[in-house]
């Protein structure tokens, strides 16, 4: 079966850039009255109006940020859009645009272009975001993508990292460490498969923590919340790279410290009986395993009466005026200074 | 000499990402009010007030786009820059800010980068361009480089592909076909040098052709000189894949024909000369050879006396009504069609 189809597939060789690109994206439906000129010339032409214009980009290298034998290239194209888009939702604006370019080697065929956009596309649908330019080129070896997210924001919304001030909480959205636990899972699948390839591996008692690597979502729903419920953050920045280096740089750039308590951190279930069998600790994970794309952020207390409660906010700390103390209080009670990577033992 | 100089080269295994960040773009001053904040935050904040926003972006691919055996980095980095802006001022638009990512192996140093960025820097000096944000990260093989050009115009100003009208006169800035030329007479010191690595190249006969395929400029200048003259191309393009494809980009957008005269298409000197000595012909370099970067441009027959006489600017031929007649009238008279690639005999 396979076989057969693989013959019909098409090499990258045999069709032009330029047809790539019309192929790629010609079911693309432009859904902001403000694209005024989308694909197709030589810029995308954007109308932000009195809104200020946020820009952010990131490069997602094969072999360094993803390995194709675990990660399906639409669930790739998926999450290439959510880690650009969810630095927008960090400053409280709301992302509107992405330009998508991809460098990639003749090893694809034109089927596995369209799997990747197929992804790109579907994030761009959930998230209301217009696809409005790119570029597609040959590389050597690999699949590389470089996408930029512009979006918008009141400038008296904008939340930088730099604000956070004394007495502050600490909120982080969602849960924690669940996506770097299931690129542990992954991993030992993966090294599971070279030593006996028909084994069948059995991932139900793993799909949260697989989910959260392969296909992480952005927290524009913890923006409209926080609009909602009328609260600015003074300081915020999404979680790419592992709470500790996040809150402090919040603390670097806000010149202050910080109580961050470590029985308060938010976790699912299934990554605490799933630490457990790999003998990992589970403060080490949320602390440094990065890639859960939530939101951390500081709030005024008086904010806490809307917030309390809520599944989706959960307060682990405080602003301290020192900017000497960024503290992480243990579960004895013991205070261990916080460090941007490791933190007691590190597994890794 | 060289040798010593090596020892004291930092690999980039030593220093982190974010150090890296740091250390490259430290001393980069923000010259525009409408950036109210640049790198630092998880997105650069812009402020285009009523002006329409322009986004262009682009790859650079080692292997692809450039040869490091004779591309230095610091032309690497300007050129990033300029093939970026050239779509903005493409549009009738003004450039004002870029991000640029940057995935290397570690066969590079920290002081090869800090080469790259000062050609980076170099550009966004002389064009007035803030450097707004970016990222740089590892890669498993090679350099590849991602720029997002970021511009701005008022809505009336913007100029498309696909505004041509019957009778518009054809006009290109600057010359053409040199940048490829450039190409295949550092191809050749390459080959040379193969086989006998002591020879000096003397490259003195070549240095313009050279200049415009390793440092191009983007015609910025042109923008400049058309509000002055107080014309609005009907439709406009730069040329980067050359005369031919670009001008029949024009034409399908715009649902119209031409005549391209082949006997109106401006070369520098050196060009002819070399062109000679190399036995290509020059007609087949500016129609396919790319890389110009001039602006190829279509304008209403009333503004002829403005550019008459300007060495800046060539009316190359006309606008024609059908769009099956996509001539190129060659110099003794006869017509044949424009094609997107290839003309008469192809040299490459």
């Amino acid at each position: 079966m396979f076989k057969n189809k693989d013959n019909n597939l098409t090499k990258l060789d045999n069709i032009g850039e330029f047809n790539l690109i019309e192929f790629l994206t010609n079911d693309i439906n432009i859904k902001h009255k403000s694209t005024l000129k989308s694909i197709g010339d030589d810029a995308a032409v954007l109308d932000y109006r009195s809104k200020k214009v946020l820009v952010s980009t990131d490069f997602l290298v094969e072999g360094i940020h993803f390995d194709l034998s675990y990660m399906p290239l639409k669930h790739l194209g998926y999450k290439a859009i959510i880690v650009n888009i969810s630095d927008i939702y960090a400053m409280n604006g709301i992302a509107k645009h992405v330009t998508v370019s991809v460098a990639i080697s003749n090893r694809f065929t034109k089927e596995a272009m369209l799997e990747l956009y197929d992804g790109i596309k579907l994030a761009c649908e959930k998230y209301k975001i217009d696809f409005v330019g790119g570029d597609t080129t040959s590389s050597t070896s690999g699949l590389t993508i470089s996408v930029t997210a512009i979006g918008e924001a009141n400038q008296k919304d904008i939340v930088y990292r730099n604000g956070a001030k004394p007495n502050d909480l600490i909120v982080v959205s969602g849960d924690l460490g669940s996506a770097y636990m299931g690129l542990k899972v992954l991993q030992r699948e993966k090294e599971v498969f070279k030593v006996n390839p028909k084994n069948q591996p059995d991932l139900d008692s793993y799909t949260y923590l697989i989910e959260r690597q392969l296909k992480p979502e952005a927290r524009l729903d913890i923006i409209m919340l926080l609009s909602e419920l009328k609260i600015k953050p003074t300081s915020m920045i999404d979680i790419s790279d592992g709470l500790s280096s996040e809150l402090l740089h919040i603390c670097k750039q806000s010149n202050k410290g910080c109580d961050l308590y470590e029985n308060k951190i938010p976790y699912d279930p299934q990554l605490l009986t799933t630490c457990e069998e790999f003998n990992l600790n589970v403060t080490n994970l949320a602390l440094n395993g990065g890639e859960d794309y939530e939101l951390l952020m500081t709030i005024p207390q008086v904010h806490y009466d809307k917030i309390k409660g809520n599944p989706n906010l959960t307060v682990i700390g405080y602003i301290k005026d020192s900017d000497s103390e960024t503290n992480l209080v243990l579960r004895d009670e013991s205070v261990v200074k916080l460090k941007s990577r490791g933190w007691g033992s590190s597994e890794d």
